[in-house]
């Protein structure tokens, strides 16, 4: 058995605080409790206490007290892991946490590795796989969005409705695999109208969620913008500004930017990631080329390009540096919002009649033209709602279900792979021994995702990343 | 009233992990509970919980789910603060913890200020003051000896004493004040001897706590030790030996040193706060002699000088050096090892001789003659031994009450005036209301230690100090 032992861990941030939690799991976890643990109340006893309560007491190693704590009693199986929990809640010196943490581990628990109790709520079957990858999820969760993707998807998400069509699916083929053990006599157990009947629905099913995902990795990762323009176009200025906005909350977790010269911005419980980039100008100096070539790597890799000019500038040159960045765009999957920077330096009228929108948009092709003056923060909502419109979050407003996690995107196009060959055959008449094959790929692959069917690898490589704790 | 309102904090490390606590007290912390959360067992209601349970379910600011929680219920009066309490434990994300805190404060609770938990713990009749500064000491406790002085006073330590001694002295001003009343007919109902008995036993206790000081410093700040001697004798050398002796273990708490340049060791359960000096040698260097200015200045304020020298140094040249550092010291108060380094360098047999402790110490007048290799590590286990015996411990061994506090310390010295003055007057029989006057000082400085008598200015020093949450 895998939760045979017995496994701890401090489970709040590191550091000191006012208070830290000290997390054990397992079947000796309130007798291990109980040899170190002293109620204030003499008549109070861990084996007899009930379920879902909290002791005053002393954390003792026999021969010292060590600390004046709360702990928190969860019997096996209501329970995170649906093991016996308890949680010790000590005075947040982190020599006393370690302290506490080497006496359970001296008592015979042993230090968890990362998210090992999460990896035992799935082993022990209080979640599917899906819904133990959103834990590490909702921990991580910088964002609105990010959150309420993560805690969707830990209450059942997608899953529940995959199992429920796998299942289906999985009916069929004992079906036609029975059909072959009869295949002298050209039976058919499974009948194929409603067998493509479902595939249909399942093909359905696995297209909107492989297409949500663009969203989703947009919430979880954030979207990449990538701010261009000539060195003087006042695009750090811009950046200011916006991080400086009343509705743009910063995001102060360190760890946060995946590049130390971006900036991480969340609008709307979105996080866009800026990324500021050497000015684009015409040379012949290498170096400078260098840092142009660079700058059109980084455009290249953006969702959102803004493109900052100075609304000084002459058409020809705006129009000639948007068709330079356009060269090193691709159109389909990236956007482009032009923005004439510093029009208080210009004639407001001739603002207006210059840049009204549909005229100068179609001469350069852009998504959208944003006049504003970065320095005096004139016309940043506008920027703002357009950069907002680059992600259509009706999916997360609806409450539907978003596929953030990668694995789940591989999984389910390669399950829909099958389903699309499986839904061929069936129209094709294909024998059922190729039907069934298809069919234990389209299993193999959504079983991936709920964690019915997974390897210690793929559990390695899942629970490696969670933090130690949970 | 003081409690009257509901505060709410962030009560774990700053920062994400697997769990957070955010905690509320205060008589709304149960109505606002039951506005943001929604237990699991839709049959469970916060108003009928009983105390010390705990329940699961989700956290929502009625129109969306923010997370899936464990809340502990802390019925009045049993709790830390005495208060009702709630503490939400939520998904350790940064961003979850802030928005948990934020809704808690939409539904009318208010951020708490740094220590107001633990203050109202002891405005509503919790704990004592000097229990309540504890809780502060027990949480920023990075050694084991600082660990038990400070719960040893938060678990009541000399304050129970102290308010049994105050109470008997309490009772004599009381008879010594009605005897003013009545002073035409010169009548005694204050016992004078049982009077002098309780001064002699109030002072015996008072100058054991004042005593315990030094001791309590140098457990709670850490023993300074500074590391002296000429450029080339091995200094780092040392103190990387030190540091990575297995019985030295090295403090990873951030914000440990008070000084960049500090190296803090753990051993036996004290911290040692190592100072490295630059070297000592004499010169006419001005900026050089400005460095061993500094050098003499860290000197002064070390508890313990290493002073290092190289064994194949000549006699004369130790001698001279260990002269000069005394000179600069306070023979009373600090204790000088002499370290002689690179043993290995000379001759084994003549080291033995040439640094029998006796012979040569009574020559230099050291504390201790440590003769070592630094490199090779030998006899380390012997400078440890030196070091350690620097400190009596023998106070925290025995569980004896020990004063970290220099709050508390000022007050004791104060009160401690008094009761001197009061028995003078008592032994040369002056007149009632002068011991009467000296008496109430006593009182007024006890009281200050344990909070019976206090400001709001001691109590705002005091819990600023603290951690928010706590």
């Amino acid at each position: 058995m895998i939760t045979d032992d017995t496994i701890c861990a401090i489970s709040t941030p590191a550091g000191a605080g006012a208070i830290a939690i000290v997390r054990m799991a397992g079947p000796q976890a309130f007798q291990i409790t109980e040899k170190v643990f002293r109620p204030a109340s003499a008549n109070k006893k861990i084996s007899t206490q009930p379920t879902h309560t909290l002791l005053f007491g002393t954390i003792t190693d026999g021969q010292n007290d060590i600390d004046e704590v709360v702990i928190s009693l969860f019997r096996a199986p209501r329970s995170f892991t649906g093991d016996d929990i308890v949680e010790i809640s000590c005075h947040g010196s982190v020599y006393i946490q370690q302290k506490i943490l080497n006496l359970l581990i001296d008592n015979g628990a042993r230090m968890a590795k990362p998210g090992e109790f999460t990896q035992r709520a799935f082993l022990n079957g209080k979640m599917d796989l899906s819904q133990a990858e959103a834990v590490a999820d909702l921990i991580a969760a910088q964002s609105e969005s990010a959150r309420r993707v993560a805690l969707q998807q830990m209450k059942g998400g997608f899953s529940n409705e995959l199992i429920n069509l796998r299942n289906k699916l999985l009916e069929f083929t004992s079906l036609i695999e029975l059909e072959l053990d009869f295949s002298e006599e050209d039976v058919e157990f499974a009948d194929r109208r409603q067998l493509i009947d479902l595939v249909d629905q399942i093909d359905t099913v696995l297209k909107n969620l492989i297409n949500s995902f663009s969203l989703g990795n947009a919430i979880k990762n954030g979207i990449p913008v990538a701010i261009a323009g000539p060195a003087n176009a006042g695009k750090s200025t811009l950046l200011n500004a916006l991080l400086n906005e009343e509705r743009a909350i910063v995001s102060d977790v360190p760890g946060t930017t995946r590049d130390a010269i971006e900036d991480v911005i969340n609008i709307n419980g979105l996080t866009f990631r800026f990324i500021d980039t050497a000015g684009i100008r015409e040379t012949h100096d290498k170096v400078e080329n260098i840092g142009i070539k660079l700058t059109y790597n980084k455009i290249s890799k953006a969702s959102v390009i803004l493109l900052m000019m100075d609304a000084r500038d002459e058409d020809q040159n705006i129009h000639r540096t948007v068709m330079d960045v356009k060269k090193h765009m691709n159109a389909d999957q990236q956007k482009l919002i032009l923005i004439i920077n510093k029009v208080d330096l210009v004639d407001s009228s001739t603002i207006n009649q210059r840049f009204s929108e549909d005229a100068f948009r179609e001469l350069t092709g852009t998504d959208a033209i944003v006049p504003l003056s970065a320095k005096h923060r004139t016309n940043l909502d506008n920027l703002i709602d357009h950069l907002l419109q680059t992600v259509d979050t009706n999916a997360i407003d609806n409450n539907q279900v978003v596929v953030t996690n990668a694995r789940h995107y591989e999984a389910l196009k390669k399950a829909r792979e099958g389903i699309l060959r499986t839904r061929d055959g069936l129209l094709n008449g294909i024998s059922g021994d190729f039907i069934a094959q298809d069919i234990r790929e389209v299993l193999h692959y959504l079983g991936e995702i709920t964690g019915q069917i997974t390897t210690d690898e793929v559990l390695g490589n899942i629970f490696k990343n969670f933090c130690i704790g949970k």
